[in-house]
Formats: C-alpha cells, structure tokens, sequence
C-alpha cells in the first residue's frame, strides 16, 4: 500500500519511480530537481481499556468496516509519544479518558506497510460515550465479546491474547508479524 | 521535523496548510484537488549484535555524525517487518548476519518526530566488515565502548541498560521516552 506520488512535493514536476546512486529501494525521484520521495510503514497506537474485567469497545461508525466493533486505535502523530496517541485516540473514538499501563503486543502488518503498537490501559472513572467515528461504546465481558463482528483481525488477536494473559494472571510483551493470510484467521 | 510540501503529489498544484473539515491537526491540503498529505512519525530498527560478550559497533562514514561510533540502526521500509528491518541494516552498515532475540527497547523521540525499536541480537559467526556506511567495524568488550563518541543519545541510552540489565541477568522490554534535553545527556 504505498501512496502514489505523481508529482513532487518541492517543485511540482513530474517524478519516475527508480532506485537513486547508492540505494536499493525504488524510490519516487522528481525528473526535475531529484527530491527523493521517500515512503515508510505507519504506527497504529491504541490500547485495550478495563475497567472492572470488563473491555471497551467502539462500534465503528466510519469507514471501513463501518459497524463492526473494534478496540480505539489510530495513526500515531508527528510531535506525539505512543503513550500520547494512544491515550487521544482513545479519547477521540470513546470519550473515555484512560491510564495507560504498559505496552502488550506489536504486530507487523508489513503486507499493509502498518505496525499496530497495543498498549494495556485502566479506566479510571467509566464515563464515555458515542463520538463521530463511533456510533456506539459499551464496556463488556469476555463472554460478550462479539468475536463475529470484530473490525479487524488484528484487533481480534490482540484480544485473545489479551484473555489468554490476563487468565494467566501475568501479561508479557510480544511483537509478533501477522501475514495477510494468518491475519484473517480470528 | 515536518517534510515541508509545497506541491500536491496526486496533481502538482500549490498547497496550503489548514485543518481539514472534521480533523484537528493542521496537514497540507491541495488548493485544487483537495488531496491531504498526512505527516507521521517514522519508525528506525536497530540492533545489539553481541558475539561472545563483545557488542558490534559502526564507525560512521556518513553525515550527520561522520566519524562517531553507533549500533547498526536505520528507517524500517515498507513491506519489511520490524525483525527484517533491523536484519538489513545490520548487514547494510556491517556486513554481518544477526540472529535476532527479541525487542529490548522502544525510544520516543517526537522532538524529531521519529521511534527507535532496539532488538537484542547475536551473532553467529564474526565475519563482518567496512561497508559504504560504515569506515570501520568492531567487537567491543563494554570496558572498551567509546562512551565519548557514540553518534547519538539514544545509541548511548540504548548500550548503558544493554549493560545495566545484561549485570543482572535479565532483559526485560522497555517503551521509553527521550526529550530533546535529556537526549543530550549520555
């Protein structure tokens, strides 16, 4: 998923895709002033929020997958920490304001040029609500998780895991790759 | 350290830096097309290569630091996952093979709008090299690593809790943050 450049961003000429002196990536170069176009994976932050064992959850109300349910997540921003976008991306999708503990899982999705960065987070006082990218925001138990309506596998395994740690009584770290293949198993 | 746009990569024409209709960061929307270039944080991979107690460190043979020693490290690419990430540069800056063990540190630097994700790494055969990259590379015991010309603050903070947690036997993940200023203290 890269971005097609078709023109570049210092002088507005046209650019070709080739590998300049001395790399060995193919790069969008400008054919008039040589401005390297280069393009990189993006950070997903977001966090799995508890508050009395039970897990908030966002009803999407934006596309994609408009309707299915998912953690709050989103691009990290320039200027911001992990922990810091995180904690607004939470805030933008759930009103909620939360605690964030520690990280818990980071998976490549290199087949999308994305890495989700998942942080353990408490809600300190359970007050949220419907927002513009969630037509909905429920705190529920893992027995109500609606494993058939989770937005992105991504975020249906960092659930699973998350209940497999905490049965465990102990949550670790872990980066993991999910391919496109293993990331649409639940 | 925002990459200044002055022209729009779908179209060529100007553009100006506004926020757009239900956003609320400020991005570098094209006054014809309305296309919104979106800035994030970019993600450097690196690693520790160790060989029989001995840390692989990189003379740099580029700017900045031109000279200064560092672990090998560089910008994650699209496609690649984090672990083939910090293997390429690895080979890129030193000509060597790392077997990579897990992820020890993840560096906030949003001064410069920039992540380091730091692997524990070993080295299975000393075979390595001078590289475009790198003047010169070696295997340092601890006693010996150039506390005084170490390239960067992070590389710094990242050998001193290599050490301090490799004393006690144990390594455990970290997500930490370095501010402008105390990234200036080694």
């Amino acid at each position: 998923m890269d971005s097609r450049v078709q023109f570049c961003t210092a002088c507005g000429a046209g650019v070709e895709k080739k590998i300049p002196p001395g790399d060995d990536h193919r790069r969008y170069v400008c054919t008039v002033c040589g401005n390297i176009h280069y393009q990189n994976p993006k950070l997903v932050v977001g966090c799995i929020p508890e508050y009395q064992h039970r897990i908030l959850l966002c009803k999407r109300d934006i596309e994609p997958r408009r309707g299915k349910w998912t953690l709050p997540a989103g691009f990290l921003e320039n200027g911001e920490t992990v922990r810091e976008g995180a904690m607004r991306e939470t805030y933008e999708e759930a009103l909620v304001r939360v605690e964030i503990i520690a990280p818990f899982r980071l998976f490549d999705l290199a087949f999308v040029n994305q890495l989700y960065l998942m942080f353990r987070a408490s809600i300190l006082v359970p007050d949220f609500g419907p927002t513009p990218e969630s037509s909905e925001v429920r705190l529920v138990l893992e027995e109500d998780i609606p494993w058939d309506d989770i937005a992105f596998p991504v975020i249906a395994r960092t659930l699973r895991h998350y209940f497999s740690d905490r049965v465990k009584g102990q949550f670790s770290f872990q980066s993991l790759e999910l391919s496109k293949s293993t990331s649409a198993i639940k």
